[in-house]
């Protein structure tokens, strides 16, 4: 890229933090490459982050998740509120067209100085993508957004916990959503904050608003309970109620402690996930290349070696996990 | 547990390769135990493994996995097979009944000495499994086990990763599976060796089974086309087809060298999975424990010093992960 050099340390640091959107472009595609530019730019925007207000959307794709961030914008817009957006998106060669679709909703928002959108790529390595979006959010966040929206796209537990960066999670489900009802129910995904039901004009949509406040009512104890809302995100309707829901959410952390508890979990969250992405980067590349390493797997193949002890070594040699 | 002395590990190790029920069930219990003994028998016992066939199953909760597993190991047993089964049970407070009530239907199989069935909890820790689940699956397989079958409870490609230790991988979805139907268009969940619809009396059965065969048309570099099987797993319906297509699967991988080479990149991932599951330990342990850990996370609440380096550090003092 011919961009390399637009900018320096100090210049990208003072642009970030005057909220330049050039900057800030700059900077997410320097963490999206794993520059260690990028690196040493969050370090020094640290300390001027922590003002914005961070709310996480995850849900199954086809639910209609960017049309509602889109209204979403769009409210906030009218709010006043600049906004700052990272899109974790899943890119497979099939999905692409998808997808793609998808951000075109979005790019209404593309020309507003307030808002900043970004999609970033998952390459297929769902475990990478934690440190690429808390650099991101952080970048956003230094740069003075009020607001700053996750959009993370997927089934299941492992997207529920990129979106956990977040001080808020909003489940987004539709009619349909079977699987995610049924995860909830089992207890193999994790009760959001605020959970959504798009396309709420489905016959079906009663049936499952019902189902799931059943779901919610069997956890008592929760001092939160989370609000079901119905949208029709296309049209923008009830985008309004699940704001107020977000921002109740909010109130209800900021009213016993809960917020500072909460990005206290956050941050020893995101520094494991970050550490576990990184030794799984190591031990893949050791895998594929290291000479020693094929051998032990080798083994392992022939049934000379056994998995495990075959893993203590690689994990002795590759990461220093001694038994 | 009184049990602990039963069993020597010679003794264990000669149960276990007689294929005796109570030995193979003392040695699941001291993986579940995470027990030095367990690792020491699983290597004993490793050139003995290889044997067996792994089918693993995989899908939302609620699909009727159990019940299919239930009758698939009807159909094996009157084809004089001996089958070993490891269920990952998502444990959760709120799961418990809903659980607990499919394995019910499995207990038809309890005393059938030509069966073993273990239900696994995961103990809230998905990545904890990894390793429990592959050497449960070694001590079935050095049993003497001619079928190995692996459930896995769940949404979203975390599931279908555990499940990759089979050389068969199968999908179990129902009419309203919308959200796995999705991630497999959108690419975000990997596409299986063998899709099941259960309960294909449902009207929608048809809608879904047309909907994913048009997801797998788009995939046409693909040598293996999945087959999609619809069953009615409550009346046994289907279940021969299924087990005809895993067997197909089986014979397609045979042909050209495929299995050897499944099972490599198995070997592969699996080391990978353990060893990471390892370090995820460490570090949840040294976030909640250790003095130093401690103080570099309450300077990065304090934004005083930034996520990054305070993970860069905490991964050098717990996994000697150097910049």
């Amino acid at each position: 890229m011919s961009g390399r050099r637009d900018f320096d340390l100090p210049a990208l640091r003072a642009g970030v933090l005057a909220g330049e959107k050039r900057a800030v472009a700059r900077a997410i595609t320097l963490v999206e490459n794993r520059d260690e530019l990028a690196y040493e730019l969050v370090r020094e925007i640290y300390p001027h982050t922590g003002g914005a207000m961070v709310a996480g959307f995850t849900g199954p794709p086809g639910v209609g998740k960017s049309s509602l961030l889109s209204s979403l914008v769009t409210l906030l817009r009218s709010d006043q509120k600049t906004v700052g957006m990272v899109s974790v998106d899943p890119s497979s060669p099939l999905s692409h067209g998808a997808v793609l679709g998808d951000r075109i909703r979005l790019s209404d928002h593309f020309l507003d100085a307030g808002v900043f959108i970004r999609s970033m790529s998952t390459r297929g390595q769902l475990g990478g993508i934690s440190e690429a979006t808390l650099q991101a959010l952080l970048v956003l966040d230094a740069s003075g957004k009020d607001v700053l929206l996750l959009e993370t796209v997927g089934v299941g537990q492992s997207e529920v916990d990129v979106a956990t960066i977040a001080d808020t999670v909003v489940l987004v489900l539709m009619p349909g959503s079977g699987d995610s009802v049924q995860a909830l129910k089992a207890g193999v995904m994790e009760i959001p904050d605020v959970i959504v039901i798009n396309k709420a004009d489905h016959p079906a949509a009663r049936t499952m608003r019902s189902e799931i406040r059943s779901i919610l009512s069997l956890d008592r104890d929760r001092p939160w309970k989370p609000p079901i809302v119905e949208t029709e995100a296309i049209r923008g309707e009830g985008v309004d109620q699940l704001w107020a829901a977000v921002l109740e959410h909010r109130a209800f952390l900021e009213r016993d402690g809960g917020l500072e508890q909460r990005r206290r979990r956050s941050i020893e969250h995101e520094v494991v996930a970050v550490a576990v992405s990184q030794a799984r980067r190591r031990l893949s590349q050791a895998v594929a290349g290291d000479a020693e390493v094929r051998r032990l797997l080798d083994r392992v193949h022939a049934r000379e070696l056994d998995p495990l002890t075959a893993t203590r070594e690689i994990a002795e040699r590759v990461l220093k996990l001694g038994g």
